[in-house]
């Protein structure tokens, strides 16, 4: 374990977090709220960190390799967050540091849940901060570092793998530094689209950057009690739209990009991802026409929650826990599969769900015939054991813990449903769930021992358990 | 496809079925409740189903493959379950055709999930024959067929196989049917010791027998409204060790039986069987005694209900339904874990989960040294990349047909936990859950959707999902 390197590499990210930090500190100047202070601090802090961490570690050799990289995403991630919630606590709007914690682990890893009782009273800069920890969790902090840090070489593809979500991590071209700055361009370029169009649509200048934060990291936090609801139809259509958008394979829009739209249409994940949200969509409208009437307000109802729970934002329009049994359990289920890999989305991912299906196909094809050879095809391409394997792997890894967070939510004094739906939208980073963590609720009122759990769950969802796994495993720190 | 073999190997079973219902067509003699007529036309009629197969199919040739078994299996245990169900709508006692293939399906699979609002109105016949399903489904009503029917040769592994749960199954001796012939007489010596013990703490006759049937076979299905309760401790004394000894890998009595205790002791399985038995009975202890006040009696009801849901039996002494968060999630954990393979017990199975658990680590350690080579090691023996693979795909069906399951069961009107449950306690072939289907009620307000939904749940967990999902797939009709 080359432990200089990997605390070399967390201090790099804990100083772009002081940059990170200027932003809403502009925020904070422009109007005025007096909350600045609560940033310089924070900037203080992260630069004293940060530094301290790069001039004391001076690595002997750069050379990482998968260990490092999953460690250093672990360990970046928790201290990340440990300083990012300072601005809270000092600020006041977030007494508790617990709380504090919680609300900015939900932020970076693109959650959404929030312990807040009243998210409109929160000052400018605080509630910019809060959207933009969505925003820079979403595409990673780690790749941010790589796309504009000196140092990046080959070496780190061990980090990005640790950090990007999906089974599997490519390349787009043949340098890792380039690959982490074409997607943060393609990032920058489709969230400030989004912004011009909430723009266009009358909403004001800081809740369309706020809200496209939330949005392009796949977050949903909001700044109003009722979330999306009090916007208009376009407003709430742009945002449908954007959430679906977000959750697609970024490697497809550098082929759009590049002039291979073929390539791009061909990817079976897309196919089954939009084919999902339709008919979700419009099953669950069917469903909620009775209360809703009419069925342009039904449909858009569905539609928003539909790709808020799939793509994992959570941005809500209605509460949807008063819907019928139907509506929430596809919901339930949407929340587990969550959107594609490679987007800014949590869940288990489309791309994961196919190959599992095709997985079970094998199997019974292997039943059948004990003998034959069957091999799994994937995106055009033969999908190798190992990645098979790895798939399924991680779903045992998934659920045992899943399993152990609602085992120790069942601790606490709420119900089933709410327990099993809190793990489940922190777990894969949606934010709000159904009962007493509903749309209409929030997570204020559980336990310390509940809300470290959840914060845990968020950070494994993540970062897609591994690399926090393996940093509590024993044998990741010993030499071999 | 031999399709006339396993027609022939089907009639060979209804006519068994026909064998097995003269016990209850006795029972009702003896008692003279006016309902032997009941089995009489249902022996008449499986006399007749079972001897035309039998007569009609003549197969050619009696080779059998993978194929053949499962669908043998499938076919076998819908058409037993019709059949059998007929007593029920006969005499009236449950006038519902759908209600009475329920009854049968959790009987035959050992479930113990019941319709009945009343079960101790019920005449003797029909609550042996009741009591008596779960007897010869657990064990296996095609390992009985072979263990019995001349023609039983080597193909027979095959269907021995798709019946007999557990992720591998052995041979004991190079026979298949001395190793059935063994496994049966096994059974009937511990249910006769069982029924000895019973009567021994001053249990009539009768209910030591049924309740010796539910337990042998893990099935639950009692004789009063409150199950076990009304008994004195000792008799749940008892039961609760007859549960845990029938939900160990038969295979190990044998070993025991031939002098070969080491071997026996040696088994993985039963040391953390075993030990997550102890672990949960002994938290669920300290859970629930603030409300029994008695350690000794709190004692007694945890681990009879622990023992009940692991060895997914379902007897109750108490309605666990009222207990902690923490004793309720735990049970709902193990209903999950189930019982060890090789036993009459459902769930997962705890040598599955062991497999996953080690699975799971050779994953974390190939992903810190991607080039070493790992074996998983169980039981003594390495395992098979073959097996390991099968018991992953297992878990991925599992959670498929749960989800299917569960959301089939959301279109009905109760609540999540009682949905949620109630799929678990009938694919895991337990019988109580909790909510709307706690220990306290039955399944009688459930829809007829949601009551076939749950019968296929039974069959699929009983049979551990291939044979059914095969019998399905259009692959296994078609020449190859």
């Amino acid at each position: 374990m080359n432990k200089r390197m990997v605390l070399h590499i967390i201090g790099q990210i804990v100083a772009l977090e002081a940059a990170l930090l200027a932003l809403p500190l502009i925020i904070s100047l422009i109007y005025g709220d007096g909350d600045a202070v609560c940033f310089l601090v924070t900037v203080a802090v992260a630069l004293a960190a940060g530094g301290a961490l790069i001039f004391f570690s001076r690595p002997k050799s750069r050379r990482i390799y998968a260990r490092e990289g999953f460690v250093t995403v672990a360990g970046a991630w928790i201290l990340l967050s440990a300083i990012g919630a300072l601005p809270f606590v000092i600020s006041g709007q977030i007494p508790s540091y617990i709380d504090a914690f919680f609300e900015t682990v939900s932020g970076f890893t693109t959650t959404g849940a929030s312990i807040l009782r009243d998210v409109g009273a929160l000052t400018h800069g605080i509630a910019f901060w809060r959207s933009f920890t969505h925003w820079s969790g979403g595409m990673g902090v780690l790749v941010l570092v790589m796309a504009i840090a000196p140092g990046a070489d080959g070496n780190f593809i061990h980090v990005m793998r640790a950090e990007v979500p999906g089974p599997s991590v490519g390349k787009l071209v043949p340098r890792v530094r380039e690959t982490a700055k074409i997607l943060y361009l393609i990032y920058i370029a489709m969230t400030a689209l989004e912004i011009l169009l909430l723009l266009a649509g009358g909403m004001p200048l800081f809740d369309s950057v706020v809200h496209a934060f939330g949005t392009a990291g796949t977050g949903g936090f909001g700044i109003r009690p009722d979330s999306i609801a009090g916007y208009n139809a376009y407003l709430q259509w742009v945002i449908t739209a954007f959430m679906m958008l977000f959750g697609v394979n970024f490697n497809l829009y550098y082929f759009l990009l590049t002039k291979r739209a073929g390539t791009a249409l061909k990817s079976r994940e897309l196919w089954v991802y939009f084919g999902i949200f339709f008919v979700s969509a419009g099953v669950i409208t069917a469903s909620i026409f009775p209360t809703y009437g009419s069925l342009g307000e039904a449909a858009r109802a569905a539609s928003f929650q539909t790709a808020s729970i799939m793509s994992t934002t959570g941005f809500t329009t209605a509460d949807y826990s008063l819907w019928s049994g139907t509506a929430k359990s596809i919901l339930l289920l949407l929340m587990f599969i969550g959107a594609c890999a490679g987007s800014t989305a949590g869940g288990i991912k489309v791309s994961r769900v196919i190959l599992l299906f095709k997985n079970i196909r094998a199997e019974l094809r292997k039943m059948l015939h004990p003998r034959s050879v069957t091999t799994v095809r994937f995106e055009g391409k033969s999908v190798s054991e190992r990645m098979l394997d790895g798939v399924k792997v991680y779903l045992a890894v998934y659920i045992l813990i899943f399993l152990i967070g609602f085992f120790i939510l069942s601790l606490d004094r709420f119900d089933f449903e709410t327990n099993f739906s809190a793990v489940a939208s922190c777990f894969n980073n949606i934010g709000p769930a159904f009962g007493a963590a509903g749309p209409a609720h929030n997570y204020a009122d559980f336990s310390v021992l509940s809300k470290l759990t959840l914060s845990a769950c968020m950070l494994l969802g993540r970062l897609e358990i591994y690399p926090l796994l393996l940093a509590l495993t024993p044998a990741t720190w010993t030499r071999k």
